[in-house]
């Protein structure tokens, strides 16, 4: 298929490759002829068996691994452009690579070829009184526009799973990162090539133009599902404007709620690990609900363990009862997703209470319950109304290697399609198969 | 919760009852009501037990049972002023009620109750290495919005499934039925009350005002899916307008694939009868494909079938050249949805050639084929995209009865969610269950 002169320069990966959007001045031209080329590229991958698939990411990993000092060439250049835009620090760690990451990338592909695929599956055929069997079939999605900030790596970890799930891949990374990205695309295209398979089975969006996001979140005849990944105000503004469907989470408000019942030491240990394992996760506890009965005993023992930590605390007027130098914590800090090492702590009397609390400010991502009760344990995962619901585990358990699905591209709070951590599975859909011996409809 | 005194005009039922909307004046007021009061009833019927839902079920069933004079008084009015519209007989069909089907709604309210819960379903808990205990559980969707036009018998299937499955529903039925609608829409409020489930569980809009439809389908806040019912235009532009999720197909271009080495009975039974055992159907055979070797022998004996019903036949040159009086098929007929008795045929070069032609012209919605070739059947099964595919049965079969499901609420042609016929399941969502010990991560 033709290629423009530019993509061959940037494909062509030579030391001094300098990206330039001015070839492309056509963007809805060149954001369809993608769509197209990625439509034709999914129907072809949707027959690809599974040898080829994992063939491609091997093939990917060697020339990775092959191109390394050209791909940290490429990043170096992204740095130093982001240090000369005034890029913060955290902002370029996320941008940096290393040959520590470069490794992780290599790995993740070989994980990756290792997970069974799932396309093609068929769940169980049930016989009907007609005669007729039916039953499910797994199949890809199509063609899937993953639009992402900062961090390189995502590249190869969204082209893969795209790929091991039979679904074509349009790739807009943030513009911090082009060099990267292209070096890295770059690889995992020779890979394809190796494999046998369409080299449009993996497209990055080669222009740095904001009207190719705007395109692709609006071509639902090229794109079956949009995967953005980053802030809140990016995903926000695709959602709204997208006309193919969205697979996202907006936030992260997660809870824990210590009911009276519980195991003391469970209690304390899954209330400082979902504050403070990490901070900046989705999945982190951004307000504990302490039922009554136990504040007392609870919070003191919970304060000088956040405080090891480094945790500034906020709480309602009952916390602040109990623990001094505590801030008061307001409306905003019940919906408040922190980011940091920072926590809300509300008493409450009871499950309902914390329920109540639960269904008006959380998120919807996950929430747990800490409780020896097992009436209560049930009644919290039935009414809960989140992806993830647990008991007795700290809500840093929802991510995808956690979960078994061996892969994640991203966490759901939407509730069709998927919900929660989504692996190859979320990148597919069924459809009914039926197996009949000459059946006529009465 | 109040009430207009519009609203209780509406379902105090008088022999009388009129309607009239003058008294919304404020629309979108009206709805954004509408949706809040779903989402709070939405909450509560998450929580309810299969016991509440299906006595509201047999409740709703015994009113219309002891209504059916006011019911069938109400239809008469909208049949009246239906004539006095001009409406023609195909729709006053539609919109009629009469003993019979009355009864088979209430027969249909009896079935509801008789299906399983799919509410609280977990299928599997999975330990993991950290020791958690991983699954699903099964959960409604929330609110869901339909919209339908004509057959006032919609009402009451949509509200029973939607209860049945835990959902809140807003129903916005055809203005040439919304006497009728409402008659039934107060039987099913009476049976709600009767169990103590909210009032708010189903709604019905009571303004013809098209504007509430555009704010039914733009409310995402309030409303979680909305399944459109009708003709293609009024899909479509639902489709375009909605920032509610939809779950719809468009077309039923459905294909038959007649092998060379198809059992002659067979792809004769089902040839015949895929087109002429209903022809307004959406899964009724548009086009028939026949493979060259076997053309010579089939066509003129399926040619006299169709005689025998009437049908229409269209051809391809190299029908033409086998069948006498056959019309020229154009491009047109291959992407028509004749929805009569008439059929396109193509002889077609083997599977290839028939999968081509289905992957340009089918609207994914089911296809055919009739082999005794394992490899053949086996390859057709993988890669022809429908929501339904077959091998040696009627495209007939692709319904929610027929599958097992025990109900349809619609039938979907997306890819995300839901694909081929609706039921009870499509009308759930899944959430993560997680059972832990107290595990925290590392």
């Amino acid at each position: 298929m033709p290629r423009s002169d530019f993509l061959e320069t940037l494909y062509g990966m030579t030391a001094h490759a300098s990206h330039s959007d001015d070839a492309i001045t056509d963007v809805d031209a060149y954001m369809q002829r993608l769509g197209q080329q990625a439509r034709t590229a999914a129907a072809r991958l949707r027959r690809a068996d599974t040898a080829s698939k994992n063939a491609a990411l091997k093939a990917m990993a060697e020339r990775l691994d092959a191109a390394r000092d050209a791909v940290l060439a490429a990043n170096a250049r992204d740095l130093e452009r982001g240090r000369e835009n005034g890029l913060d620090a955290a902002l370029l760690d996320r941008l940096a690579l290393n040959e520590a990451r470069v490794d992780a990338m290599i790995e993740g592909l070989h994980q990756v070829a290792a997970l069974p695929d799932p396309v093609g599956e068929i769940d169980g055929l049930s016989a009907r009184p007609s005669g007729i069997q039916v039953g499910h079939m797994r199949v890809p999605l199509g063609v899937i526009g993953i639009i992402y900030e900062s961090r390189p790596n995502v590249t190869m970890e969204a082209a893969s799973l795209c790929l091991k799930s039979g679904n074509a891949a349009i790739l807009r990374g943030g513009s911090e990162a082009r060099e990267s990205n292209a070096a890295i695309a770059a690889c995992l295209r020779e890979g394809l090539e190796h494999a046998g398979l369409p080299e449009a089975a993996v497209q990055v969006v080669a222009t740095t133009d904001r009207a190719a996001v705007g395109r692709l979140i609006g071509m639902p005849e090229y794109v079956d599902v949009i995967i953005p990944r980053g802030g809140k105000s990016l995903i926000e503004r695709i959602s709204r404007e997208a006309r193919v469907p969205v697979i996202k989470h907006l936030d992260g408000v997660c809870h824990v709620y210590l009911d009276a019942s519980a195991d003391r030491d469970k209690a304390l240990a899954i209330a400082v690990n979902a504050k403070t394992q990490r901070y900046g996760t989705c999945n982190t506890m951004e307000t504990l609900l302490v039922d009554a009965p136990v504040a007392e005993d609870l919070l003191p023992a919970l304060a000088a363990a956040y405080a090891e930590y480094g945790v500034e605390l906020r709480g309602c007027e009952r916390t602040r009862a109990i623990l001094a130098d505590v801030a008061p914590a307001s409306e905003a800090d019940w919906a408040a997703e922190y980011l940091a090492p920072v926590l809300a702590i509300r008493v409450v009397d009871g499950i309902d209470d914390a329920m109540a609390h639960i269904e008006r400010y959380s998120s919807r991502h996950t929430d747990a319950i800490v409780t020896e009760n097992y009436t209560l344990a049930r009644r919290f995962l039935a009414e809960v109304d989140s992806s993830s619901v647990m008991v007795n585990a700290s809500t840093r358990f929802a991510d995808g290697f956690e979960y078994g699905l061996g892969a994640e591209i991203g966490i759901s709070t939407d509730r069709l399609h998927v919900r929660g951590p989504v692996g190859l599975e979320g990148l597919t859909t069924r459809k009914y198969v039926v197996l009949g011996d000459g059946q006529i409809r009465q």
